[in-house]
């Protein structure tokens, strides 16, 4: 049994994801498919990468992951596939794979990309504007029944990455970024609580306001409190206590976030 | 084959719920899962109470129901599984289950609750933040792979009740309470049909209108009727045909309705 | 195994769709079942139907489509099953089948209607408003573990007919009209693009905005440019590069859209 995940920026309502699944149960029967995403804003890579990145290291080994934010279909961006550690990818060469490529030379785990180029593989027909479900869907379906990664088409060693925002080193402390914004209007930094051990009086700043101090959790606070904590992917987040930090603040993803050491 | 369901106010932009399916696949590839809503209102237990209520009894006896509205995450809130009757469910102990614990009583069914507190079925990390995907998704994975519901805790006797709206008899007929606003607009209340029964004729008023009489189903009115009827749950509904109740009344969860017998 | 598809205009929140599901794994566990979309527009049959249209013939041979668009539900409106070729439907005699019906007539493929009327392939107690639960799901169900189309009620020759928009041949091109609109605020007609083959100069009225000839995809042209593109269906498709034309032009379905050849 494989599971195959798929993120997008298709939306629910037109139908395209389900599309995809029919596709998808047409050539392998036996996969289990999971929606990670089909929300994320359009066209936006980066959004993709981080939703992406949250994700992937809860599924099991061997997983294949279909993503498929692609303002370049259509157009010469190659389609490509990926084995990066344990985990497999499928999508355009976008810059979207850039975290777990980034992870993956950091843990010196092994890498292989293919171009996509064989057309076996995929629909009889290839319309110019839905290669997710006319490319990606099948060759998904295919590698997860068993067809070899170099079955799909030539080794490439030269993948699109993503310049991604970093914290930045201050004199005082670091100059985060926000990355995710969830349903609950949390705002998820790029800084690595990791970087704030033994800071027991840090203040944070962001579009006008101070924080004072870590926060244990949502509930340690009255509803209505803006607090700063360690979320569940070990960064630091903004929050409101059972409110919402971005409508508070008007905070977009993007926006930069001080964290200073008093 | 198990169905274990999903109930959360995750919303499914982020990523949340598709990572708590990955978990749960690594442990239990056999399962089949289900969602039965994630736009539930942020932090609304209450509103996840109702809409659990309504979906609980059309699934397999052995179905096992994890629910996430969990403002209490991170704090002393306990997690807990249980099992009433066929149905087994796994979530945080806010009162969420109440529906299901009075049905129980009512029709003395078996009911059993555990305190998770055996970290072996747990992701090896547990965040402050996301129990849906440290202990709840595995738990229920764990669950359902044979586990019995003694290893993962000690029983308790107490878990936390809700104090739900219930119908209050007046002079002239009932006092009634919207429960649910579904996609369409239309407004389901707490009044169970069968304390209508025999009543040729009835007046509803709820925010400054009178709806006279029963009707038998939309199709029976004109596009833009405001009418009573009796929902899907044998419940008392206030909908506008091919149009949206909530919108024309400014109606919301909690609002009072007045059933008077003439 | 067998695929089980769900379109519907009951929006994910209520949880009326995991409803359904529950009730297909408990009679039929090893199907598996896809979303197409929950996010018709209320009672909207057209708009169901265009979006069945698109996603049926991705999908294996003897898949089964249940689709829920009902507004007449409670009323006479007759509860039905169908065969089309190589997939099975079933839904209310509303019309929605109408783009199939077609197309199996034009094909000459075999067809068979039936009318659910046997009672012993529903659930127990059937609502006046919820016939997705009490009859579509079950009946969906019982036909993929193999219950023949007739055992669910007599055959029926005279399924109700939408009455959809055509292109319609003008002195210089063609009138076309707007048939669905995606997340991205792309604008679908229902001009076939092989009306269009050799056509090298186009002019695409709409709106009171002039678009002048064919784009190859989204990425030949600027962020922010009206085009004019073959969509992945082969109709004639209006679009801005990396936004919304729906929101560009206030465009909505139904619209008309002039082809006109120079």
């Amino acid at each position: 049994m494989t599971v195959i995940t798929l993120t997008t920026d298709f939306g629910l309502r037109s139908g395209f994801v389900g599309i995809m699944k029919g596709v998808i149960y047409g050539i392998a029967p036996q996969v289990k498919i999971v929606d990670i995403s089909h929300a994320v804003a359009p066209q936006d890579i980066r959004e993709g990468a981080f939703t992406l990145q949250r994700a992937v290291p809860f599924f099991p080994a061997g997983s294949i992951h279909v993503y498929v934010v692609d303002p370049g279909v259509g157009t010469q961006r190659r389609p490509l596939a990926a084995r990066l550690g344990d985990h497999y990818f499928v999508g355009p060469d976008n810059g979207m794979l850039t975290p777990f490529i980034e992870e993956a030379e950091q843990n010196k785990k092994s890498v292989e990309f293919v171009h996509l180029n064989n057309p076996k593989y995929w629909l009889p027909k290839v319309s110019r504007t839905f290669h997710g479900r006319d490319v990606f869907a099948p060759v998904s379906a295919y590698l997860a029944s068993g067809v070899s990664l170099n079955a799909f088409g030539p080794r490439i060693t030269d993948p699109v990455l993503l310049e991604l925002p970093r914290p930045i080193k201050t004199e005082h402390g670091w100059t985060a970024h926000i990355t995710v914004i969830d349903t609950f209007g949390n705002l998820a930094t790029n800084l690595p609580a990791a970087l704030l051990r033994g800071w027991s009086d840090i203040r944070v700043h962001l579009r006008g306001v101070e924080i004072i101090g870590l926060t244990e959790s949502y509930g340690h606070k009255q509803p209505g409190d803006l607090i700063a904590l360690v979320d569940s992917e070990d960064y630091l987040e903004i929050a409101v206590v059972n409110g919402s930090a971005a409508q508070k603040l008007g905070a977009a993803v993007g926006d930069s976030v001080e964290v200073v050491y008093r």
